[in-house]
């Protein structure tokens, strides 16, 4: 995942980008990149790590302008981190800078296309420098003599009728201002606002609402799936429907772990969200075990604490902190002669042995991807002297991998791919492992907009909205693979 | 504050020291360092910032060696950052690295004792240094021929006599080993744990005993007051009490909101005692608002999330997240022309606003300082659509200074100093105002363990067990004010 | 000044670049950059400072592939270093990297028709910027269906066309090779060399043929003027003319100063130039002071060694080391309440004072540019204990500023503009000065090659090759002065 | 070997010890470091690498003070950089830093000394180390109510009484102000020198005196063989002789490269030295090779250049520069898949090839130690062209370590051990090797003062004047020796 944040503005951006970037965090840990408008000169400025190591005092300083974009990046399908951080530039046509959260399923065909149908070299394996040069190249085709917003929501749309994918896309034109469009189906989320100044109003898009309200802008709506928003220099907002219509399917994920509780997506609370699904799950595990002997509810911090407030209310029985986690997480070092580290998860999370001696604990996360972590907590649970350990999960099975730019492991590593739930329960460990249904989870999120039709749940159902060649999941599984990666660092 | 560990170990430490000064780390962010014992050499590497900061992999291969000290620091008294950072190292006799968690409030009389007497230089303004070289001194007038555990013990008597405060200290003696010891009073926590290995016995000595959960120690028990451990090169321990006795009086702040929830310290659960802290709470709010209209508890993150839920409880209230963390908090840039920042509580916490729409809500913090946040807060509710806001703290008001290692404002910037509950209520424009009594703390905490007679509770009561000087509050009051930091800082 | 290298080898490059580039750190220490070609990916690596300080291990292992350029920069016309390090990218047509000597003089004319004609973003001030975009226009207009080197000639030929100035470039064709081309007038140098090995033969191009020496390469021939030489990733070599006939011009200051004595260029040995050099100027010396009364040369280090010894020959006189250079420069801090600092040419040179006193000493420096230096240097002699101090300067008087890539100071700053020899002799406080007279500097260089016809002499004559603007000139001047250096400074 | 500097000052000193640490830097580019004297604390800054890498400007504000040592540091005897920078610290007593040109021969019998007897912990190999802990320990034993200058003067006699070996120390005491001492015999050279100011005098000390030329300090004299010259707070200068009279030996080596050739050096002239060097140099080969076929002298740069000036006179025949010195030589990268790396020397150095071709040449060079550099040189000039090569050193066969603190290979790896002149010549490939005689050597430097009876010229001759034992010389081979070169960094 990636966040994304763009601001045409009346007053220097800088600093407003920077702390956009830093509520964004969560979306993105990599590497951080802020480009303004100085001018007719870009400034650009990035580089890995988290935005408060990337920026100091002189990089601001030499971000000077008004308008400006910005980006921190989860490294996505097959990176290893090697390509460039965010945003990007090409000088031609105008000086286009972009930022960009999602994924290209055609990136291939693109690039190939790209070379030799436009000659524009691509330098990395990322999407987004093909995606840049797409859009380049749609905007160079326009009549030159004058660049109206016409011609720009025209590039647009030939740049979703090349790009197959999830994408949330702010970038900005030199001499223009800023350019935002969100792919066809919606996927990716991308919210625009609105503030008032002394001089006039200022716009904002960004990945959540979070970024909006921290800054003080108000939420106007959500970007509409297909559209484009262009805010220009002089102030002004021009918007435009660049696509056909098609089924609106925002990424149900966002909602179960990807965004921050108070973030509004899709006139959804994602808090209010992760209630339903508490009470959701209760009930589920209610009729499945109508007479349980639960003594307590121990979410596995911090997303799940959220789901297990009612969760605990339907079943009668306290939440408790079981587990505290370890905010300063070090790296781990290699060295020589040392006798056996401390296990991985116990950096992150150290039981509280009082909340699990001879007692009978549901455990209560918001997902299970791979169950590595899920295996160890269920066994530190037990060595702490918990007499049971249930298992809840807030999300159904994580069967299929997501390719609209979630950074997940290959569908062999899986712990629910090919597996029955009992199969996982005896993997995991757990003394009965119970999963939200899917209906479950989608009503949850519709609950808070009934407007809300479709979803991409496609990591628990296997069904993929933008249609996906079979030769191109099986060329994910080997480029996500552990094997790819070893070979890609030996070769980096 | 700041957190200490100490270890003699069979196989190489530096990673296990590493490891637990990141469980350590909420004790101190300033600055970090760890000390390693390499044959006769001493290997040390220390610097400002986070301990994932200060230490690379070639900083760690350095640090050789099976026995080690290590710290990480948090601004005492008067501070300014402008210290060196710990371990200290002596070499005049033998070899002593030291690492302090505390204060003393002699160390004026100590450093003209150590100068003019002992002809020992003290370079910093750190009490820290003090307490080397005196411990340094005490050791080089014992016999020269032959260093035996006796002669240690009859230094750190010496070392008591001559300090006066609050410390818990962890030392290495080149060719010796680890020796820690604590104020005749206990007032700053050190607990004694143990590991077996094929090879024997390990020991380790921590501010904080989840620091010994991590690594795998067993806790055996709290080093006493006055008391002092020598861990030897041969595996052996050694325990002595080294002090008269005095009244034993644990500090009641790290119940409150220094230490880590999952923490024993004197046999307490800090967990325990804050989830008590609840109930007192929620009994005394319920005494005094029978017929209360709260809508919902709301925590102010992290610490009182664990104080509100038996307290929510007791008020028959659900508690719910109001308020959502950022875990990524930036810089705050000074930038020409830009608007009006971000408030600065707005870059720590954002509102759910759904949560505070037309409701009565009852805020809960661990302790009320200042006021500063606490007023920004009540107003961000407000503004968020609350009706009513309520304000609970599970501490009673804090009115007097903190002598003992905790860093405070100064008396007059203390929002409860000189003023009745209703005034600060007033102050902070909360609609009702209710702090915890200290009996009911004081309950709460050694409801835990019944042996504990006293506390320190002096920043709520004035008592300052190891009595104190008028004269020194006076200069802690002019070095802790902001005109004395900004002229350190020009002088600096 | 900037020194440039190019290299299509048959095995990796990096380390050859890095080598070649620290014999050519005398044309340039601001800045340094290497780019290589690794399959279809540009690796590039640059930053400021000299080349051992920006690259490492890390960043050397990086720049794979055995094609590769790399660039040294030194700042000209009117930058503050502001301007990015080179090599400079387009990814658009083709990917193309670029690494420029020299300087174009109808930049701002270029400028503006790359934006408004070519659609093309110029991101600073730099008129290696402006040239590499005229070039990637030439190219983007070829044939876009295969590219042959006659279609990359058509757009040498083309960027001749547009571009005037003195330039020495070489850049590199992603999928192609590297393109080097030198100015009509064959201002800026440039060599081209060949070297066998087991896989076949290696090509590279040069600003000066030391870098061809250091790397076991043979001097095959200058490029001509107007020629480009194309090197593809097969192992062939293209050259062709790709300029109208126009007089062949190498700039004089080379052999003077920028080159260093063990290069050829155009045939003609530095070293030797020198030598002849000082034969000449010893031999008007002795026309204008028959009788003199000088008892040693001493040479102001370093390059006016080689002129002092036949000089010295030619008075009978002995050559004295009268002067220490210091060759650890360090940097001047700003420091408050410090006395009076080391005078800034005494931070360069110490005087070893038995050299002067009682002696009547004749200083010999290359050129005389502001002065200033002179200047201290004379009066440091008659500190030192010198009864007369003669100035003989291997140059004539210089009194026009450069324009094609030398960094001198406004014509309002060159000490001998509007002044006669006397005044100059009276500015700088010698007893005696006497400068080269420009047909015997341009005897001296053509000494060593018959077929070269002219010169570059601007800085002495005033008469420039290419032509120039007066409104040019006059804001050159202002651009260099040291107002609009400060404004610059204060809006960076 | 390392170069010193002390000033007692009126204001503040940072700058004057920086401006003076890098004039001495060809004696040490290892690590450099400050310490001055602000009011009753210590400053200190030091690092690994050149003085402009290891200062900047926020470290050099901190080292505020009008009192001051500094230091820049060469390895010696069997040090791998991984000792400590210098100047070094104890802070009992009094607070003592201490800054060290030379070396002890009998380190590892003092340092059981001082941990055995004194009880004070050495943490490094460093003899400086060992030295400030002797000096310490002599300070602590001096009555302790009153320390007076003939306290100190004590103290330095009882270092010289347990110290043997060359060496020049500068150091601080806090309250007291600077110490500065040479050894008995004078090996390594140390000058006194003042300046007046406004508010009084100021008095410096320094291994050579280019660092008083540099700061316009007058160089009054020599410190004497055994003295100790202590600069008071109060700005008053106390000199005493501490040691026992013993023959006064100066390095000879200090003349024949070490030292620049602007300094005076025990009176003599470097400069002047070396010319004499160079005569008599000429008159043995006219004496050996009356009929001369010698073309041209070509000295190998920098330091044989001022001998060549001379011997080429005396021979008749001109100086040419057959070699450029490469000025940036940059690091050596270990890179995969690369064809050859250019010859190390040619790194270094560029032949003119003119100046061989078809020509008899006579090499000179300062000495000759390894040999390696030579032969590849001689092998230079051969693939240049040369028909005949001919080596000169201007000193005499390097045969035997140097034990006081010149950084030489171990004995098996001089050329000239155990070797005649004629065997030496065919390891070089020379057409013909001489060397400078002894007592020619001896008379170049004496002959600038006829006082000098006798010098340290070991490393020709084999005697010691300090003594040494035949196990000191034993496990001197082994430790400088690759092999345990290559032990120490694998266990580093």
């Amino acid at each position: 995942m990636c966040g994304i944040i763009g601001i045409v503005g009346k007053s220097e951006v800088a600093s407003a980008l920077y702390d956009a970037l830093t509520v964004l965090q969560h979306r993105g840990q990599d590497a951080a990149g802020i480009a303004t408008l100085d001018g007719n000169r870009l400034r650009l400025h990035k580089g890995s790590g988290l935005v408060r190591d990337v920026f100091d005092q002189t990089s601001m300083l030499a971000l000077r302008g008004s308008v400006g974009i910005g980006h921190c990046r989860y490294p996505t399908a097959g990176s290893e981190g090697s390509a460039e951080a965010q945003p990007l530039y090409v000088n031609s046509p105008y000086g286009i800078a972009l930022a960009h959260n999602g994924n290209l399923i055609n990136t291939e065909a693109l690039r190939r296309e790209v070379f030799e149908d436009d000659r524009r070299h691509i330098n990395t394996d990322s999407d987004s420098e093909v995606l840049l040069n797409v859009l380049a190249h749609e905007l160079q085709i326009q009549d030159r003599r004058q660049l109206t917003p016409d011609h720009i929501f025209k590039a647009v749309a030939g740049t979703h009728a090349r790009c197959v994918g999830g994408y949330a896309i702010v970038s900005m034109l030199l001499d223009y201002g800023v350019l935002a469009f969100r792919d066809p189906h919606g996927i990716r989320p991308l919210v625009l606002g609105e503030r008032d100044t002394a001089t006039g109003k200022e716009y904002a898009v960004a990945s959540e609402s979070v970024a909006l309200d921290i800054l003080g802008f108000r939420l106007l709506r959500d970007v509409a799936p297909g559209e484009a928003v262009l805010m220009t220099l002089d102030g002004r907002l021009h918007t435009r429907q660049c696509a056909e219509p098609a089924k609106h399917a925002p990424c149900i994920f966002e909602y179960v772990y990807l965004a921050r509780p108070d973030s509004m997506i899709e006139d959804v609370s994602v808090y209010k969200a992760r209630l339903r699904m508490g009470e959701k799950l209760g009930e589920k595990i209610l009729r499945e075990m109508p007479d349980h002997d639960i003594d307590s509810v121990i979410p596995i911090p911090d997303t799940s604490r959220t789901v297990a407030g009612p969760l605990a209310q339907i079943l009668g029985v306290p939440v408790r902190e079981g587990f505290v986690k370890n905010r300063y997480i070090g790296r781990t070092f290699i060295m020589p002669g040392q006798s056996e580290r401390v296990k991985s998860v116990r950096r992150k999370l150290n039981p509280v042995g009082l909340e699990f001696r001879n007692k009978n604990v549901l455990l209560v996360d918001d997902s299970i991807v791979r169950g590595t972590t899920s295996k160890q907590i269920i066994l530190m649970a037990r060595e702490a002297g918990a007499k049971k350990v249930y298992l809840a999960s807030a999300a159904p099975p994580v069967r299929y991998p997501n390719i609209y730019g979630i950074d997940m492991p290959v569908t062999a590593e899986l712990v629910a791919h090919g597996r029955t739930v009992e199969e996982v329960e005896r993997m995991l460990g757990a003394d009965r492992l119970i999963y939200q249904d899917l209906d479950d989870l989608v009503w949850a999120v519709r609950d808070g907009n009934e407007k809300l039709a479709d979803f991409d749940t496609s990591c628990f159902s296997g069904e993929y909205v933008t249609g996906v060649e079979p030769t191109y999941l099986a060329d994910l599984e080997f480029a996500r693979s552990d094997d790819a990666k070893s070979q890609r660092r030996q070769a980096g």
